[in-house]
């Protein structure tokens, strides 16, 4: 493997001092990238496009070409596990993600594989050992996956959801039902990550879309309690290095002391959360990543670069910053104004890490 | 006006003592009552049902027949304001409400008319009224608007929204051109309430639905500051009693001690917010409402009870507490569900209020 170039992401991750803030962008291989939708129509549709090794590479590294971004996100989707667990993912026009078999029954959910990510999600392994060899050490990569809890959203609704009523008439009426669920997600997420890392990922997020629409106990129980068992089953340490953790659940900035409980190394925020609130509440434990609302990539370049120095200010002064969205990019700004974003966080947080 | 006969919840506002915890649903008088639903087949749709008085008097008493709440609201929409200044509001099947005339320029927001809320909206005044009368005493009868923010994305949108880009885009790139929206419109809110109160509405709430799409330093500039506004100029005083304030902001969990200085009485609470935690924040300026998730009235008895007896807990001794659930009930929910809520708060509080 080529040695890696830039480590600012990997170091402030670790809090380790950094000659400036690192930053990327949740979705930042997406559909606001006019070669983006060129590669995806060559791929024909989503899943095609993350089953191909080659395709997912290309688009993982566009944005790069584009912007000098500190890191690389392997290009795949958050329902990976469900779709090998059996469920059949696909992707309905402008609805989001559905699912042909939902699970419906005690006995659907104890019928469930654990997949073995060499097998059925090999796919995944395979796009990661390509991006892998083909960013030639420029940045590392993030593998990445859903939390149990999301996961287990999708799977119960079938897709998208406003209200959640089922999997909540779940939690409610059968809590070991999604116990049950839950840990083997769980369990196949601890193994999906850890392929990652072998094979290549110098980092891992965890993803909870959806750990926001719980109470703080439930949250807890049905949410965080399984992140914290996958973090603690996780390879920590790859190529002589520490793989670093981050755990990004939307909504969820009142938890972040919980969180930061968990033994990972970071959290990502959301843009409802102040930045300086947050390191004032964690800043010792952990990491920060975040948390520019990704509507302010509408604005005018001015608006963005005071954006990007108010958190950065927020944040203040020393380590353990990565600069990001607090969600992913929104599919029609202006790619120039990404440029606008990546071009500030770097100069405008040079002072802060003299 | 007959006595009142019941008046803990406006008690409980002011946190003064009361015999047990009052309690009332948000959206409580709605589809999950089958009596309702005659109710509004009669009407047509929903609109007219609001604009008859007889018709959303009898509604707003249906759910008082049934169960021994604490306090009756107004049947009415969050955007009778933005219908009265002439967008059109109408209602798609399944689709939330929608406006036949969004805004769409500086123009049509300088055109905008300040309502006469006794002549554009007097059909809401008569609706109050009728109540009032026929409410005979029992409970008092809250008024309610949504919040100048909250209206203003539905009145740029179009309708509901999940990304709010076209009010995002509007704020970052011609923040004056949305400060003179919300102005008028906290005007607006600020005469509406005005007269919900001479008409007969005992408390009042103002409904943030969306603030919590914002940042905190957005939050306070764009939906705040103007919920501020509209408590300072509000007739809190009528019939010889203090007329209390609840403010909700779904969301708003990470902001309630901003919240808790405009001078409002008290602070609705959605279920991501621990009541606890809530009440060690702000506990002592001003009461706190909430918060159960509607999702539990999906559950058994026996859990729905235990829920009510942790939130009851974690509110803990003392006054200050109305319970509610942390959004509006859900269409689908068994109405005896919401029966064994209302027995278990009454119950289950009285060793608090000792």
């Amino acid at each position: 493997m080529d040695e890696l170039k830039n480590d600012r992401y990997l170091r402030a991750l670790l809090r380790q001092p950094v000659d400036m803030t690192p930053v990327w962008m949740m979705r930042q291989a997406g559909r606001y990238l006019p070669e983006y939708q060129a590669t995806r129509a060559e791929a024909g549709d989503f899943m095609s496009l993350c089953r191909n090794a080659d395709l997912a590479c290309e688009v993982t590294l566009q944005p790069l070409r584009r912007f000098p971004l500190d890191a690389a996100i392997l290009f795949s989707d958050i329902l990976t596990i469900p779709d090998a667990m059996g469920l059949g993912l696909y992707f309905e026009q402008g609805e989001g993600p559905r699912f042909e078999r939902p699970l419906s029954s005690f006995d659907d959910i104890t019928k469930l594989p654990i997949p073995d990510p060499e097998q059925e999600l090999g796919y995944v392994m395979n796009a990661v050992r390509t991006i892998r060899k083909n960013l030639h050490g420029e940045v590392p990569l993030i593998g990445f996956s859903g939390s149990p809890w999301t996961l287990a959203t999708y799977m119960v609704e079938g897709g998208s959801s406003k209200s959640f009523t089922k999997i909540k008439k779940l939690m409610y009426a059968e809590p070991k039902t999604l116990h049950l669920l839950l840990a083997k997600l769980a369990d196949s997420v601890t193994l999906y990550l850890n392929a990652q890392i072998r094979a290549g990922a110098q980092a891992v997020m965890i993803f909870d879309t959806w750990g926001g629409v719980l109470t703080g106990n439930d949250y807890r129980e049905f949410s965080l309690a399984y992140m914290h068992k996958i973090i603690d089953g996780l390879q920590r340490e790859n190529e002589g290095r520490r793989v670093p953790v981050t755990l990004f659940t939307k909504g969820g900035g009142q938890w972040l002391e919980a969180m930061a409980q968990t033994g990972c190394d970071a959290l990502g925020l959301d843009w409802s959360t102040d930045i300086a609130d947050a390191r004032r509440r964690v800043g010792n434990q952990v990491a920060l990543q975040g948390n520019m609302d990704p509507s302010l990539l509408y604005a005018q370049p001015q608006r963005i670069e005071r954006e990007v120095a108010e958190i950065l200010a927020g944040f203040g002064d020393g380590d353990g910053h990565v600069f990001n969205l607090g969600h992913g990019i929104h599919q029609d700004v202006p790619p120039e104004n990404a440029g606008v974003l990546v071009e500030a966080v770097h100069r405008l947080s040079r002072p802060y890490h003299l």
